[in-house]
């Protein structure tokens, strides 16, 4: 089976927004084994839009539309469609009902023009909208399909896990099954030379290493057909990355750091204070981002200045001795945090982010981390080069991650979890 | 002149690296005055390319292909371009050398495949590459062009400022010049039903909106001629928007909230302390992003637990009688962190972020947001619909909104800067 993109939005067209839902659509198909020739993209213009559809629809098998469904005049996609099948647009009572809902609980005033999203190309199978108020559809023509999903990213990603892919992997008789392995503290091009054989010889499955901003994932994807297990290729694969990259490797099942911490303060039953200076309340953020974690995140302090350090806990004497950004006054940090808060674990980061070093000669990219517990203090260093926010982002995962180590030591093992995903 | 965009290669065809060229490109046309109709992504398939090339170079005057450039038997795309407009491959002798003289300064061994590199269709004219081996080129023919850039987003980004700019201004008379104004507090289509008449009557400049996360961006963009002043096309139009919108444009010069409050801390020498509940962190996150504001941002606390809001100096009274998500206790959190930490004004969030009501049965999305001054505390509420991460955000932006406001009152009158970016 054949299927095309089509992205729609001048400001894609424009450059003004990156295209980052061709890249998840493209990932999607692939993952259950629908081949892509062609991806495009077009304005929000009804002529060239249509001509897009229609020369899509002579030849592949699912044309997928991503953009335009807006409130607004400007967002054309679903007439554009109805135009090409050579159908009426009607409204959908139950999009209407939850659009008019969703405008009353966030206690916003609804404009005529919000009803477009109920509006449909007649016969259109309807993908509700978890989040957002643009429901997608899927219109059926003859053995083809034309799928017309929202354009911001998690409600298009929603959308697609959730209703799509279903009904794609209905169409496919093979299947593709990944496990996303995500690595922490090793560069892609030595993750790529540690499994390079693994990489090069393996057909099913594959493995696909993916940089992010200091983080790097491995998607392991097998190809099964009807009834057969995925596990059973997948497994050894993964436990052979495991046993090559180590502890690097710190979730079998696509969690971020956070939630592994999160995860493993919930098993350990422990609990947790953090100050921080260079990453500033990103370390409080991710973990408030994991529902639940109040029990386990006492408190946060970003003591950002040198008075809010002393205030904390820091002693004036060290931060006149050693600097800010030093081992010692890391450790001050970690500790007093753990006693304020009564916490069992007390997490701190110091560093200097730049640009450029700081007033006591500090050089740019040079951070501090320290772990308190009723033990007594753990310290790591780190030098990294980089823009001020990938500097940050560093130092943000070498704290989750020496919080992991901690936390993986007083349990005594690596916990690792694995459960399929999409 | 009208444009066309394609980008090669089945690495970007399958999602496995973002196609962050085609947003490049795209934003370099529009800068220069070239209307872009078209992108493409299509793989390393000569007829698939061969066709989209035909097709491009049917509707379009200038043809713009990235990618495989590569020495590999998959980097097509220049044979492609020979076949298409019936020219014979050729060898640039000044590009042999250029990559046999890399391949000794990086110590590396040449294979032949590396001199494919350095072929090009008969009558190209060759565009050297500073930062790599694949040097690219433009190929006329008759009025038209087609250009072939390497992919490797540093390589064609160097290539395109210093080479094919000043070829395309060559052949454009037209400017395009855009101003971005930064909504907060409004929808998308509420913005639009203020502006309706202004969006469709107007052509020059146009008005554009988009939306992200619980913020709208506004673009307003000029089309002028060489000598050409832009800004008296554009200046009246965000004159009246701002009229319309009021104290909703927070910006008008593309700033984010968080550095209109930065800069206007600074301005007026006031200094910041922040507790936050609901919002984890975020609110110092985004203050601290900004370069410079360790002098105005004195502290932050995470106040998630109770316990850590009693420790701040929030009443167990007030908790008990009117919970952690309450009007009062919000202002005895901004209160005491600006008693704290010294500062001029507190600000303080909390908030029920989800999924659910809370234990004391607040609604999900309730938010209270306070700030503290030597005058005294003011508090708004505000009750939002949809994800966590959603309501967390719409919180962030307006905690940092109301100070904003407060900031500007202290000022005696709303501050907007407006520079011309493009």
């Amino acid at each position: 089976m054949i299927a095309e993109i089509i992205s729609v939005g001048t400001e894609l067209l424009m450059g003004q927004i990156l295209n980052s839902d061709a890249q998840y659509l493209a990932q999607m198909l692939s993952s259950v084994g629908i081949n892509l020739y062609h991806q495009c993209t077009v304005g929000d213009n009804l002529p060239r839009l249509k001509q897009c559809i229609e020369t899509a629809l002579v030849r592949t098998d699912i044309v997928l539309l991503s953009g335009g469904l807006g409130p607004t005049e400007d967002d054309l996609t679903k007439w554009a469609v109805a135009e090409v099948l050579g159908v009426e647009m009607v409204e959908d009572a139950a999009s209407r009902a939850h659009i008019q809902s969703f405008f009353e609980r966030s206690r916003r005033q609804l404009t005529p023009n919000n009803y477009r999203q109920a509006q449909f190309p007649a016969g259109a199978i309807i993908m509700p909208n978890s989040c957002g108020t643009a429901p997608g559809c899927i219109c059926e023509t003859g053995e083809k399909a034309i799928v017309i999903l929202p354009g911001p990213p998690r409600e298009l990603q929603v959308m697609v896990r959730g209703q799509l892919l279903p009904y794609l992997q209905n169409k496919s008789d093979v299947r593709f099954v990944s496990r996303m392995l995500r690595v922490v503290g090793v560069g892609e091009s030595s993750v790529e030379y540690a499994l390079r054989d693994l990489i090069h010889e393996q057909s099913n499955p594959t493995i696909a290493p993916y940089a992010s901003l200091a983080e790097v994932s491995l998607r392991v994807t097998a190809r099964v057909g009807v009834g057969e297990d995925a596990s059973a290729l997948i497994d050894p694969v993964v436990s052979e990355i495991c046993k090559r990259l180590g502890d690097a490797v710190y979730s079998t099942a696509d969690e971020s750091l956070a939630q592994v911490v999160a995860r493993l303060l919930e098993r350990e039953r422990k609990t947790l204070a953090v100050a921080e200076s260079l990453t500033g309340g990103q370390i409080c953020e991710e973990l408030v981002s994991v529902p639940g974690i109040s029990q386990y995140l006492l408190e946060g302090r970003v003591t950002y200045t040198n008075a809010a350090k002393i205030r904390l806990g820091v002693k004036e004497e060290s931060l006149a001795k050693y600097t800010a950004v030093s081992e010692v006054v890391a450790c001050e940090m970690a500790r007093a945090i753990r006693e304020v808060s009564g916490a069992d674990i007390g997490l701190a980061t110091t560093g200097v982010a730049g640009p450029g070093p700081d007033e006591n000669g500090n050089p740019e990219g040079l951070t501090y981390i320290a772990i308190s517990t009723a033990q007594g203090e753990q310290t790591m260093s780190m030098q990294n080069a980089g823009t001020r926010s990938r500097l940050r982002r560093v130092a943000v995962l070498g704290a989750l991650n020496a919080l992991r180590a901690n936390l993986q030591e007083a349990a005594g093992s690596c916990i690792l979890t694995g459960v399929d995903g999409q």
